[in-house]
């Protein structure tokens, strides 16, 4: 853990306070387990805030971030923090199953654009882009766009973005890159994802 | 993101089910971040299932941790979900901060104490021993006796310990490891921690 004392003191103009308070763009990558989980945990922090929160969900399943969407909900609606908003496939960009590679493309697309107008009308305070790192890697959304929409944001907002194999452009870009290395999971040893822990 | 199917099927006379909902002992370690936040984002689909959940801090720290423990105070007190316990250094086990390593040895060993019994006692579903391997490298808790007490763990207990430099025998006995590696941090940039994402 960071004991609060840099080890290089940036020529970059700003004061203590402007660089404390920097924006950051953070990215969980890696094989490993925690990616996700992690992003999650930092929205917990967010919501202490009193910030928005807004959860982007770009690799669709029936089971997986169930337990974490119904904890961020609960807590957006206890009124004791910040709002929690969170889109998925199949709700709110009309993102549909169609089992068709041009549609998802195109979905991914159309979610990409809703975060780059949410940005721009600085509707959350933090940003977590669920597995985004896919929809890049897959040639769906360039990842130029990306930087200059993240580079462009207006005021103080943190985006969190998942997934393996991110862009080496995202991660040369991000302030915080943490990769998640998987050193030994139950998968090897025959067991399955399991209630509680997986989902 | 494990899709479901294993890559061996062991002969450890178990069923299929009998494996699935097999106890884990999980280990967030590495000198990356998201080890405890990954932790606490657990918690959050040990809550959604309804499961009691106990957290255990083991380094105290004014800041740390504020927004995930606030956040899963509430979910706890909502009634939605399972009950959330927080111990931490200064509370509950008479946990005071007097400078001395020795007091300090003798409190993370009253801490373990307590962790023992509530294992025998089955009081939780998951268990959150944060920053749990330091007072283990430290010499303060015998790694052999955390071992046995994790292996004679009665029902149906899951244990997440976090933290820099797991002990190989942790590390061994582990069900799932992940190392958080650091690829960059804005402290390498001369930026310190910030509110809503650090803590």
């Amino acid at each position: 853990m960071p004991q609060g004392k840099p080890s290089v003191v940036p020529e970059d103009g700003l004061t203590t306070r402007q660089r404390r308070t920097r924006p950051l763009v953070i990215v969980h990558t890696g094989p490993g387990k925690g990616k996700s989980t992690a992003a999650f945990g930092t929205a917990l922090r967010a919501w202490n805030q009193g910030w928005p929160v807004g959860v982007f969900q770009f690799v669709k399943s029936a089971k997986w971030r169930v337990g974490e969407e119904r904890a961020l909900q609960v807590l957006g609606r206890s009124g004791e923090g910040g709002t929690v908003t969170w889109h998925k496939m199949g709700e709110g960009w009309s993102w549909i199953q169609r089992g068709d590679q041009e549609d998802h493309a195109a979905d991914a697309r159309e979610g990409w654009e809703q975060i780059k107008r949410d940005l721009a009308a600085e509707t959350y305070r933090l940003y977590v882009l669920d597995e985004f790192t896919y929809p890049i890697k897959w040639g769906w959304i360039d990842v130029e766009d990306v930087l200059a929409a993240l580079a462009a944001r207006p005021g103080s907002q943190h985006v969190v973005i998942t997934g393996r194999d991110a862009h080496p452009d995202l991660v040369a870009a991000a302030d915080l890159v943490t990769e998640m290395a998987k050193v030994k999971h139950p998968m090897d040893a025959g067991q399955k994802g399991q209630r509680g822990i997986e989902w």
